[in-house]
């Protein structure tokens, strides 16, 4: 790791009202001014044209004047920074952190009240924070609103999901900035949990492009100990303010001095690539805080997941999710998945075809009483059903070389998993589970909390400390989403909190732009266990009655194990579709979870997206390329591999006549030798994809 | 244990609108009607006198029909129940659970909806629940309030505190009935958290006398998965209503059929010492659920606390408690009180002394800024102050063969505690800690609850719970008082929840007359940690300049150790203040903490108090008399003696001048020879007691 501090250091005792700063590129310029009142405000420019216009900046305090105005500037230090640092697990091996910051030391007049405001300008984009010092003018205090503004300049088209608090498995819109309106949706989505604060507010990352083709997002990082920001957009002025999640009784945040409030950020780029690459976020989080992350690993797994899904087993033990109690002592249904003999199939399989894992859902008592009615003890996370012999399948998995990932379902009770957490982990050790996958599925408890608020928040981030000290790692569900806090823990390998393929199972489902639009929003955060593979496409195949599916050709779901980065990825369908299609599965036995480079090659929010990957340690390339719901032809050049050298690619793509709603399974399979210097073609077809492995020939 | 049912049971599908039971002795008789609009309500009459009045029952849900009017009776059951049980630790060593029931079986007209009222009629008072049976019609359900009314005939003489959501720990009020007025409360009474709904509403236990000389207690039993009850009071009309406490968000229980409400209970009698004495709301609550007791013990205990509220050392190791961050590493001030030195030397005095255990509070982390700030993260609950050597403290209270009392300050953060509950408790268990003096200072997190709400009475019986699977005794502080649930987790040994002893060090204070209502109120529920035994009574002993003062004798003092029944008791004081009065000393060596028998002798709440118990397994009794601020003098005779034996009865008493403001201190100590035949003379001074051990004499 490399680490340079330089540029000039400046502390002047300036009354100087305006500071400019310069991104390392030129290409991005901050300005910071205050206003005639001493309202702290910033302006943001690309290329010279402002993109962000004075926008007012502050928080308001419960029962404390507000920090928004009355300030005075007591100095400014100006910096630059330019480190690379080493990632764990990641779409690259190496990430280069470079910025100019500039910090803005305020004091409020008659308060006394000092505040700094941290401004970071990276190439990519801009953030920037509140900084609250020890002093003896504050030391704890209660946000009841942050101020901050993002005055846009023009009518974006908007990739946008309701700012609802507790649930972010939305669809994307795309509308007008000024056509955002949540009162508009169809609600008859599948989500569970709903709680839309108004008509105008959206949720973060916001991603944006203009007429001329400027890329805009607004988004967040390190949210530690402090509510999700969401955006609550005035459609006829283009200007976006923070709207904060509250807690039970409509506060928003409960701070001590000294502290700082998460990073506001501003990326902007002509290039959609631009956007989708940047580790902006990471950048501004914490380096890991683990020392020796030797435990945490990438892993490829299947589980007894996708055949609840679609309706082949359940999770419940008794098969009747019908409000049972289980001390009436439920009787097996036949239908449990869970079961010790479906779990040595799946152990055996992963064993078979080199997967690292194997996730079992339902495997423990509570599933027959768990969800909807906000039940505060549901699940002790360690009791598993009579049919499931934990000891047995750890022993099993253990002669196998196969690891066992560990379910803990909260039902969003999370009071009660706190309680339970330690000897749930200590459960995890002892049958030698490495990791685990939480849930969240229903409103929280305590009740009066949403998913997002800061209760939540550290829910999330101590439930990852926690199973750092157990060496555990941790693939958060339906929890907030994350902003770059996989640096600091990287046992947080992987979260939901988007709209995950399962609702194409029994929902209207993800229309074919969903994924493309992910790597520009919630990707951005940190990796997403998505739960790619799906080969059957369509429910009718298992119930004739059923007329949802997967909105993608089978070809694009390959293409999704490049898309959308995760080191811990699913191949999510049941074993049996697998063996039916043994050549397009040698691709998901074949492709890579953890990555030494990432080159996006094309990039449009909504419509494509095509990445090559490098994968960690090896000379092995795979090619990802994704469309909506419009067939795509383009050439790429494949100047990314090694010069001199030849491989094998093998392409899998989507047969000719392929079609995500009319005929999604149809692909083909061509395998050609290609250099650094040869071109292929891409041919996506409606909601379809391609997949490429490159094999370095010898 | 006898168990023995009788009686005769039947069932009958009876459209019988009204139903009467009276009690064994049939002095109290308890009538349910429906009224005309099909609202269930009942009756109670003593000696053939209405003491409560046709009073409404039921209850209010959230988003669902009331369930208070429109029921039919479906069938009627009655049933008589006699049995003998023996409490673990406890006044006596069996206790006679004797009373007749009555099940009403309801349905609602539309609804549907089965709901039964139980009630019991003992021959100390009346109680009685609503049942609600598992069925179709209501499975989950949130109470939004309770229609319960006590509707008393008279303008009774009232023993009352504010119905405070979050503190119990005020003086009682003796005031009408018709005078009861929040309002008027001064207010600088030494309790920091105070959440009070209204003028009118006071907490139970309600303890009352009519003018004709009728004693009346209004309480409840068996909380469990409810919030606590108190009381809304129409001064006017002498009608009292239930309210419940609420939730974060307003609603105030979470409830899933089948499931139960606490014990509504009214005791009455013209004989005060049937109310302090009855066993009513132990009886009315579940056996032991822990089969394997052995290792539930009474402890008298001394302690590293006392030292802390005089001022002479400090519950911190920086001495500061200025807020400033641990982590901004704080210099010991030489004032902390818990240092292995110094408990070293409370071991050495235990061990010399014959007392059971050591407590210390202030050992762990996190004292220089944990209270007043509803600040989340405080206590780890593991990790000691630098100066504390656990590890070496253990060893060496092992070698004494003396106990270590854990101290587990929460500061109101239950979340956070519930959090590292498992890792406290192994702690303890690695420590040989065998009990837990928990405590609860400071407004609740999750943010929003109150101390008495359905979130808190679960935290404090899942502690009870969970600590029992560690083998480990609670004794909670600050929690809510008590119903009776030490029966069924009887490590759950003690609580504070009212008004301690160590108010007197630095409030107002305890008025002479406040440990002669406590047996009639907050211990009918359970035994309360009132830490008695402070022999320098006046606080200008530490410190010339302060006025505060224990509003008490030395000897009433002792007294408190019998009157006020703890199996955990404490001598409180300064070991060299109890070193300087050697011979009132011996009576707390002496006295003991858990009974075979207790006799009340004579009884008047507010008033004044004498017991006499016999020692658990001895032949040992003591006796302990209090009065309030007026002198008393009486005769009581000894025949609670064992016939033909001779007993020497040490008497400790106050001096001739002894004054609990002017001459606190003054006591004498006799030796008489005694026998059941015998009387003694109990000269009490204004504020002060007489305590009296008998040794059989061979």
């Amino acid at each position: 790791m490399k680490h340079f501090l330089s540029g000039i250091l400046f502390f002047t005792l300036s009354l100087l009202q305006a500071q400019s700063v310069a991104s390392p590129s030129k290409k991005i310029t901050l300005d910071f001014k205050l206003t005639a009142k001493g309202q702290p405000t910033y302006t943001v420019s690309y290329k010279n044209k402002d993109v962000v216009q004075e926008s007012a900046m502050g928080i308001k305090l419960k029962e404390k004047p507000a920090l928004d105005a009355n300030f005075t500037i007591l100095g400014t230090k100006n910096a630059t920074f330019n480190e690379s640092w080493k990632p764990v697990l990641g779409e690259q091996s190496s990430i280069v952190n470079h910025y100019n910051e500039l910090t803005v030391s305020l004091i409020q007049n008659e308060t006394n009240v000092k505040m700094n405001v941290i401004f970071r300008i990276f190439d990519e984009g801009i953030a920037f924070r509140y900084d609250f010092p020890k002093q003896t003018e504050l030391n704890y205090f209660i946000i009841s609103d942050e101020v901050t503004q993002f005055n846009l300049t023009e009518n974006y088209k908007t990739f946008w999901i309701p700012g609802d608090f507790d649930s972010n498995e939305y669809e994307y819109n795309e509308t007008k900035l000024s056509e955002i309106d949540n009162s508009k949706i169809d609600m008859n989505n599948g989500i569970g949990v709903k709680s839309i604060p108004g008509k105008h507010i959206v949720q973060s990352p916001l991603m944006m492009k203009s007429d001329a083709g400027l890329y805009v997002n607004i988004f967040e990082a390190a949210v530690v100990n402090y509510p999700v920001m969401h955006l609550n957009v005035d459609v006829n002025k283009y200007k976006l303010t923070a709207q904060l999640v509250p807690n039970a009784i409509g506060d928003k945040a409960y701070l001590q001095t000294p502290c700082v409030s998460p990073w506001r950020t501003i990326m902007i780029s002509d290039d959609a690539r631009d956007i989708v690459s940047s580790k902006m976020i990471l950048n501004l989080n914490e380096p890991s805080k683990i020392e020796d992350t030797s435990w945490i690993k990438p892993m490829k797994y299947v589980g007894i997941w996708w055949e609840m899904h679609v309706g082949k087993s359940t999770w419940d033990y008794a098969g009747s999710q019908n409000a049972t109690n289980f001390a009436d002592a439920p009787k097996a249904s036949g239908k449990h998945g869970a079961t010790t003999e479906n779990t040595k199939r799946y152990i055996d399989f992963a064993a078979k075809n080199g997967f690292d894992g194997v996730l079992v859902e339902g495997w423990n008592v509570g599933w027959e009483d768990w969800n909807g009615n906000w039940k505060e003890e549901v699940f002790d996370f360690t009791t598993p059903y009579p049919d499931f012999d934990i000891a047995a399948i750890s022993a099993y998995a253990k002669s196998k070389n196969v690891k066992m990932i560990m379910h803990h379902e909260t039902s969003g009770s999370v009071a009660n998993y706190e309680r339970h957490l330690d000897r749930a982990f200590e459960n995890m050790v002892k049958y030698d589970y490495p990791a685990v996958k939480t849930g969240y599925v229903g409103k929280i408890i305590p009740r009066g909390e949403f998913h997002d608020g800061q209760t939540m928040v550290n829910h999330f981030n101590f439930v990852a400390r926690r199973a750092a000290d157990y060496k555990l790692m941790v693939n958060s569900h339906e929890s907030s989403r994350p902003t770059g806090y996989g640096r600091t823990y990287p046992n947080y390998v992987a979260a939901e909190a988007a709209r995950g393929n399962e609702f194409n199972a029994w929902s209207v489902g993800n229309p074919p732009m969903h994924e493309t639009i992910l790597p520009f929003t919630r990707l951005l955060g940190g990796p997403m266990d998505y739960t790619p593979g799906i080969f059957e496409i369509k429910m009718s195949y298992y119930d004739k009655s059923k007329t949802e599916q997967v909105h993608t050709t089978l070809a694009k779901q390959l293409a999704l194990y490049v898309t959308m980065y995760s080191p811990i990825q699913m191949a999510a369908d049941l074993l049996e579709n697998y063996e039916k299609y043994p050549d397009a599965f040698q691709f998901i036995k074949d492709v890579a979870v953890d990555w030494d480079e990432s080159k996006y090659l094309q990039a449009e929010p909504g419509d494509y997206l095509t990445v090559v990957r490098k994968a960690k340690g090896s000379e092995s390339w795979f090619l990802g390329a994704i469309t909506d719901e419009n067939a795509r032809e383009s050439e790429i050049k494949l100047d990314f591999l090694t010069k001199g050298q030849k491989y094998k690619a093998i392409i899998y793509e989507d047969a000719k006549n392929a079609d995500w709603k009319t005929n999604p399974i149809a692909y083909k399979i061509r395998t050609v030798t290609v250099t650094s210097k040869s071109k292929i073609n891409l041919n996506l077809a409606p909601g379809g994809g391609t997949a490429i492995s490159f094999e370095l020939m010898n």
